[in-house]
């Protein structure tokens, strides 16, 4: 692992590192935020998935919450969006390829070899931090934005017990009816779309719900409404009876001054679940 | 005046406008939040003035302002730092035309026609704002950041009356004796140095000093260090007797992250400055 930068960050560290993923079969390159209380002990961890055209970075200088994590105690990790290099695959729209991992793995050509985004966020940078930093990995969360609240939700519903609470700013959230999804599902995994359920959190919160609280907002005004379709991941938490909380944000759009605004929110949510006992 | 977006943030507004500047003979664009409370009758202005390479967007995304402001009812401006376009002179070094106007108006060629930052900030677009958006120009108040932490400090202090407090983060404090300083002024001001003082912090604070509080954040571990020079201006704050603070913050370096964890002591800073009756 190599650090690329470390910069002191209300009372903590913004760190980022690279290191060669197995994962992906390239190097990647991820944000990690620790706050002055990792010095005394393991923190507890949140980790924020970016969305479509995102690397590691935006979030981090951009979704304000390292104020937050610092005031309750939390680290936070903000990985990239998929494997990048010359000699991967891409594709020239901004929707698939580099940058648009979807967070899944995939099985089809040309993008099985890398594209195994799933496996990194769940397992390989998991381990990779907690052998290297003070974080609780017995204390995580999860949350995200657009294509990473699509990953944030199909990730905590996939892997019970990993996660004590998730949330989610404007995601993606039924990819198997969407423009936003579709392609990229059919691309990564192919045409039969039994395999594309686990990537849909609509879908995962008929089947089977979150076993913790759920937080989802959503602008109003978000330009992207009919791609994201909040109605149906809301319907299926309502019908499902999911402990959880959407809220329709009149006013805000789909961009990072919508995010920064709600993300007090988050990361207090979040520190009430992974501070609860 | 051009609307070039809009978005929601913290309850308000984020716009980001353009308009046909006299002053620099081109076209510039400007970031202006306001607060919920505008809506309500004109609210006090904090500008914001950036650093080197900078454009309008940089402390807009980064700097984490507009949840302060929005909960103290102020709004904020972020100029541009230089005048822009092809047709508009430029050097090849960072620290040298567009993007590097430091707050001046120049009086030498190829410069003079365009960079007249200063007349800019002090004059035009303070205009345009109070004509157009619900702002109390009588309540405004002015930080900046490095090169901008040198325009907010000079324009206080030769403004007198103009500003209820002043404030900057790891500003040029002295760049008559910097190699921050002393290229621009000369390019931009010629080699006369009398002409220079007034676009001196440190010469200004020890000829006239500031008519209200003064607050200065700097990080111990900036990398610019040698280039701001904060024991000039520490020094001649002292000297004057001028009512402010001086602050060196252990660990931290020259970028946003050490921006916005400092952001919430300014703000509220100036709220207080700009709320006593």
């Amino acid at each position: 692992m190599q650090t690329i930068s470390e910069n002191r960050c209300f009372g903590g560290v913004q760190g980022v590192y690279s290191h060669a993923s197995e994962a992906c079969g390239c190097d990647m390159t991820f944000g990690l935020f620790l706050p002055d209380a990792a010095q005394m002990g393991a923190v507890p961890v949140l980790w924020y998935l970016s969305g479509l055209t995102c690397t590691h970075e935006n979030a981090m200088v951009k979704a304000g919450a390292q104020a937050w994590a610092a005031e309750e105690g939390i680290a936070l990790v903000f990985p990239d969006t998929s494997p990048r290099g010359d000699e991967i695959a891409n594709d020239d729209a901004y929707d698939l390829g580099q940058g648009a991992g979807f967070y899944v793995n995939a099985t089809q050509a040309p993008w099985a070899p890398h594209f195994r985004m799933w496996d990194y966020v769940a397992e390989e940078l998991p381990a990779l931090i907690g052998k290297n930093f003070a974080v609780d990995m017995e204390r995580q969360a999860i949350t995200g934005h657009s294509m990473g609240g699509h990953g944030a939700l199909t990730l905590a519903m996939g892997l019970p017990g990993r996660f004590r609470s998730v949330s989610a700013f404007s995601p993606i959230t039924h990819p198997s009816a969407s423009d936003w999804g579709r392609k990229q599902l059919t691309a990564y995994l192919g045409d039969d779309e039994a395999k594309w359920a686990p990537h849909d959190a609509t879908l995962q919160m008929q089947a089977v719900g979150f076993d913790g609280p759920v937080l989802i907002d959503q602008g109003c005004d978000d330009q992207f409404l009919d791609l994201l379709k909040p109605e149906a991941l809301s319907a299926a938490m309502a019908a499902r009876r999911q402990d959880g909380t959407f809220r329709m944000q009149k006013g805000y759009d789909h961009s990072y001054f919508f995010v920064s605004t709600f993300m007090e929110d988050h990361v207090t949510f979040h520190a009430n679940a992974l501070y609860a006992d």
